[in-house]
């Protein structure tokens, strides 16, 4: 089904709004969700929803509370989350660090204390639509076994690195498994195996069959070898700079994700004239190959027209929120 | 064979010497060398340096060349490398990285117009030794098809994170192909397969034959599609912030490769004095997996006390360069 980009950003406000979340926060919070599905990214936004709310109501996110400053270091800060929303709280540190971007060429700020959030891309396209180079990470629940181990000790820790253009920034987002949880049910689903191995069996052999990584819970880190090391380094990088938790601290249960640490860069790439059309230059020069980022216009295009795709059974768990909120 | 750590130093910098180079920048030039090997790093050491001297002698290295700041914004600086040594202009760079996030916590320089750092994690491990967390890449020639793609439009661009431990660095060094084409003529020479899909044969198949994928010029990235996207933005992110060449514009020869860009990141991790307990107990809980870097310690010790490896064919090469240098 498809609902019009204001109803449903309306529709989630109103949710946040019935548990005390202050109305210009909770049109903020419910507008990082539904941009999530706008741009065509299904899996980190509205279908997310029922569990944050739930995690509202558990006390794990606190609906009122905002980053505060810890430590203050010239163009590096460490902000504590107090668990607020997540995606609120990486907007808030993302746009904190774009100001100092502005006065000193880079800005950094280190969170710590915080809570899932949700789309990473979502803040490389803030910092990008501010003319800056955004770079940002976030560590994770332990769900990734590091290469030679077959327990997930590591996190998948995505990295997001957006890169603005004129005609459509360049946005990665990705995480540090070859496939999320969500991508292998989906292939599963579909009985359809993954087009590269995607993780161990439970006999420890690289496999492409979906189920099978389910079972084992042995996803692969991008990379083998390489994205082992890279998760790891970015989840200490996160958790030293902001002063917070590890992924090792982190409750392995996603209703109990609670207390992570994230880093948000920004470069001022408006301060060197020249920057765009270099940029540009790469773009051209990869002959029609797809840069990441690069359906994103389109499909927010289309959804904007014809409205958002939600599926149904994500939309009866929002409905259900909604009679709820009107029954109180 | 093995020569002494201060022997192989003496008679690299001699070799410099004789080019012109100043002599504490040529024993600077010389140590950066002997250390990668004396780390076990022998791919990117003193098996370079007679290209390095080749590169040099064609005037495609500036051995009197300095980087010089072109333009400052804070704590982001733009420095062109004016074709000097890739590896002083590195040193130097990640070094005033350092003094500026000693003054404002992060310090960020972006250089442009420099050549081949050799080994990029020896300014990982620079900025680890002054208590930083040390990021920094480059941008190289074209030699990695992105994905979807059988032209080697990419670069593989290595990425280094460095974290600053007491008991030992953390320092993750990797390209964005899956094995570098040194490592694929290895495993041809000693007969063996790669032990995962390292690129494509000529005939569009994934393989683990390195014979095939050395004809097809088609190595993989890590992770397949991700680590195509994440050679991009890096390419893109060093360019643009530089001013200068991007993959596309960088000569595909080895002998060539002039005007690379790198981008230079510390972040003081000794302003917060919790970060040092916080990286540790992220390796303690690793449970005895082997963390990137941690070889290094123990083969650093043995080479010196035993001295540096050094094959045969290298030094042969390097002697002929020492009798070259007398005969002048």
């Amino acid at each position: 089904m498809r609902i019009a980009f204001e109803d449903l950003t309306r529709t989630l406000a109103t949710i946040l709004a019935a548990r005390g979340m202050e109305t210009d926060r909770a049109e903020l919070c419910a507008r990082l969700f539904a941009e999530t599905d706008r741009d065509g990214v299904y899996t980190h936004g509205v279908n997310r929803f029922p569990r944050f709310v739930r995690m509202i109501d558990a006390g794990g996110i606190d609906v009122h509370a905002t980053p505060t400053p810890s430590t203050l270091v010239g163009s590096l800060e460490r902000w504590n989350g107090n668990r607020g929303p997540g995606n609120l709280n990486a907007y808030a540190c993302m746009g904190r660090a774009i100001e100092k971007a502005k006065e000193s060429g880079i800005g950094c700020i280190a969170l710590s204390n915080t809570t899932h959030w949700m789309r990473g891309g979502s803040y490389g396209w803030q910092a990008a639509n501010a003319g800056m180079i955004g770079i940002c990470w976030t560590n994770t629940l332990p769900n990734l076994p590091a290469w030679g181990d077959a327990v997930p000790r590591l996190g998948n820790n995505p990295l997001v690195i957006a890169v603005p253009r004129k005609s459509g920034h360049v946005v990665l987002d990705m995480a540090m498994s070859q496939f999320s949880y969500g991508a292998l049910t989906a292939h599963r689903k579909r009985g359809e195996l993954l087009p590269v191995d995607g993780g161990f069996d439970t006999d420890g052999r690289l496999t492409r069959d979906p189920a099978a990584i389910e079972r084992s819970m042995r996803p692969l880190p991008i990379g083998y070898w390489k994205g082992s090391g890279l998760s790891l380094v970015l989840d200490m990088v996160a958790a030293m700079m902001a002063g917070g938790l590890a992924t090792h601290q982190i409750p392995p249960e996603p209703d109990r994700e609670i207390g992570v640490c994230q880093l948000f860069l920004a470069m001022n790439a408006a301060a060197f004239p020249d920057a765009v059309g270099i940029g540009d230059a790469v773009v051209t020069s990869l002959g029609g190959v797809r840069y990441p980022g690069e359906r994103v216009l389109r499909i927010r295009e289309e959804n904007l027209a014809l409205g958002i795709l939600v599926d149904e059974v994500t939309w009866a768990k929002v409905e259900a929120l909604i009679a709820q909120t009107r029954g109180v």
